[in-house]
Order: structure tokens, then sequence, then C-alpha cells
């Protein structure tokens, strides 16, 4: 499995990945789920993959043939499409030509297409947008109603989003959220794992302040995690016992 | 869906559920998937179901009818069994009989005959057993590597539970760890609601100490829910910023 997180900060936008795969609990790999493309201050945009790895793969060559063919029409093309509605567009396309090649062959084999993938990023002159792409290539897009959006194995690490994540929320604390939020993932799901990317987009940069993998071994993330776990027996210990003493209500 | 959980700690066993079910997003009902059964002094036991209603209501009934004839052997009654385990067998062979009868026409009908049954409890002279026991009639037990048992959906409320609950937790501390395993599940699904109930037995009392319902407006859970909220976003916000601080690795 995956634990993929994106958030839509008014300050930008944060997003983080694991690195696991697996083909049954015998066969765990390393495969990087995040891509980013950027031309500084012009265009920066990150996809985060989740589900079928074939799939996935697929549709992340398909956008980068797109890319690299001097014959592609702007609009088709990702890194020239006019806005990031069209990105998305384009990623959803990508994904319905590769299910239409694949979907019934694995079906006859009883494996799955589920697939998902998170997009987003910027343009100069238009706001920064997050789009989650389905299987079948529609979407949907993060609001300040809802400033994020998950792939994967996602709900050990939502509680700790639908507590502290708003659209107000600095850039840095929404960092210190989805890596909390990955930590709760890797403690309590094994197909969730190390190493993790992170990268960062500050509104109207399009420049990314951070693209980063963060190790196993890296100190400030396993301070963080250990400091986390600490807060949490505290303020579990500090609860106050009243409120637990049931018969006495 | 359901969320269900319990815990066998030194103490004694906790026992929590939701009342909500669902068929469909349009059609939720509230239904008691906590049942408790004591002979005080002799033997305690609970009960927690999930899963496809219909099948565990017809176990429960079962377990029920077998309590109720006066022909039942007693070897064959959860009340009179000679031991916890065999209490897992009888709860394994209901289910096993239940789904003989409804699992191929459910399937014919495209519905699942999914369906656990948490079974935990003492009797006189025997050690407290926590069992979860599956829709082919197998059974786990807790064991003290893993004091806790879940049903339903358990991922949200997971993490807080691998981070406090050993065998040596306190058992209202286990009591407060279940509250807000569940509270942390009811914020983040809509699936599993209010009212809740509580169950806790001691060891070696073979009587609960507590079973109550916890109702929405229960003014000590809504405390406990917000000094939790409270703390956890006071953590969130006491976290060193230093460890984010990605950059400066």
């Amino acid at each position: 499995m995956t634990y993929c997180v994106g958030l839509m900060l008014n300050e930008g936008l944060v997003f983080l990945s694991d690195t696991r795969t697996n083909a049954g609990l015998d066969n765990i790999s390393r495969y990087r789920k995040m891509f980013t493309w950027e031309v500084p201050g012009e265009r920066a945009i990150v996809a985060l993959s989740a589900g079928n790895l074939a799939i996935t793969q697929a549709v992340m060559s398909t956008l980068h043939e797109a890319i690299d063919d001097p014959e592609t029409e702007p609009g088709n093309c990702i890194l020239s499409a006019p806005s990031m509605f069209r990105v998305a567009e384009l990623v959803g396309e990508a994904m319905q030509k590769v299910q239409l090649k694949y979907h019934d062959t694995l079906e006859q084999h009883h494996e799955s297409s589920a697939a998902s993938i998170m997009i987003g990023g910027q343009r100069k002159g238009g706001d920064q947008r997050l789009f989650l792409v389905y299987a079948a290539g529609n979407f949907i897009e993060a609001t300040s109603d809802t400033p994020y959006l998950q792939i994967g194995e996602h709900k050990y690490g939502k509680p700790i989003l639908d507590r502290v994540i708003t659209p107000d929320t600095p850039i840095q604390d929404g960092v210190k959220a989805v890596l909390l939020s990955m930590d709760s993932t890797l403690r309590s799901n094994l197909s969730v794992g190390m190493p993790l990317d992170l990268a960062v987009l500050p509104d109207d940069a399009c420049k990314f302040s951070e693209i980063r993998r963060i190790e196993a071994e890296d100190r400030g993330f396993r301070a963080l995690s250990d400091a986390w776990s600490n807060a949490l027996r505290d303020a579990f210990a500090d609860m106050p016992d009243e409120h637990c003493d049931i018969a006495a209500e």
C-alpha cells in the first residue's frame, strides 16, 4: 500500500509520500511515489500516486512522453497547459487511456486496476490548486472547507489532520502535521514505509522551497516522532480522570 | 459500519462499542452491538458484533436460544461451558451455522455475509480471556503482546491504542484510552456514531464494575473529548519547530 497526503494552505502546498510498495506481504519494494516538475518562477507541479504500480507508472510515463515529444500541442502537456485544471484533465485522460488498455485483462487475472493520483501546483498568474484523480479519470479538488487530500492508507493519519489543518495553518505547521500524520500511519501499518518524500511549494513562488527525501535514520524526523510520542503520552496521562469516572456521572 | 474495541489488561477487561448501523448512507439506524451476561461471582461475558447485522443478530439469537433451552447440554451453553475457550468455540459454531444458512443466498444478491464477533470474559477459577471470532467460525485470542482487539472501523482509533496500551495499563487508563480511540473514530468517520456502550470487568471479580450507555450529550464524554482535542492542539503547537526545519538538517 501507500500513504500520500497533500495540503492546500493559504501559504502554500505541502506534499508527503512514503515509498513502500508490496505485491503481497512477502514482496516488498521501494518505489518513488512523488514526482515533481519545476520551471522556476513559471510553473511547479507535484504528482503523488497510489494503487496498482503498473497503472500509475504507465500514467506517469504517458505524461513524460508528452513532455518529451516536440510535436505535443501546448494544451496536451502538463508543462505548457494553460491551467492547473487542464493539468488535472491531462492526468485523467492518461489514466483513462491506461485503464482502457489494462482494466479488462487485469480483471481476468483477478487483479485490481484501482489507482489514484494526486496532482497539485501552480502556473504563473494562476492560483495554487490541488486535485485527486480517480481510476475513472474523473477528479475532485481540495477547497478551503477540506484543505487536504489523502490517497492510500488514509485512515490512521486522518484524525491529526482533522484536528489541526485549516487554510490558515502556517506552512511550517503544515509540514509538522503531515510528518505526524505519516508517523501515525507508519506505526500502525506495515504496508507504509520509510523513506519519505517531502515537497513544499510556497504560494505564488512557482518554485519549490523544499524537495527532500527523509531517510529512516533521519534525525529530525526521529526526534519529531519521539517528541510527539512523549507529548501524546503526557497529554494522555494528564487527562483529568474525572471525565472517565463513568460511575460518578 | 461499526467500531468496537476490547482491552485485556492485567487489572481486567474493558469493552466499548458504538451503536450505528447503516444500509447505505441514507439508511442509518441505532442497534446495540454489545451484549453482556453475568452470574455474579461465577461468570461474566461480553460479546461485541460487527458486520452484516442479520448475521450477527442470528448468531446472538442462537446463543440465547441455547441459554433458554432447558435441554441444552452444559458444554453447549455459554453460561455453563467449562471454559472461555469453549465459549469462543460456541460463538464460532453458531457463526458457522448461520453462515451455512445465508452465505450463498447473500452472495446471489451481491451482499456480503462478512461478520465478526469479539467475545471475552471469565468464569470462576479460570483466567480472563478475549477472542475475536471470524465469519468462518475460527478465532484468535488477545495475548500480552497485543492486549487489545478491534472490529469494524479500526484504523482511526488504532494509533492511540498502539501508543498507550500495555498489559500493565491501569483499568481506569484503559477506559480513558478506549474512549479516546472511539473519539478519534467518531470525528473522522460518519458510519460510527453515538451513543456508546461501555463495560468494565475487573480481573477475578466475575462481576461487572461498570455497564453503561454513554449518550451523545454525556457531559463526561464531551469534556474528555474536548480536553483531548485541546491537549493534542497544545502538544502540536509545542512541538519544537527545529525538528521540522527540514532545510536545516
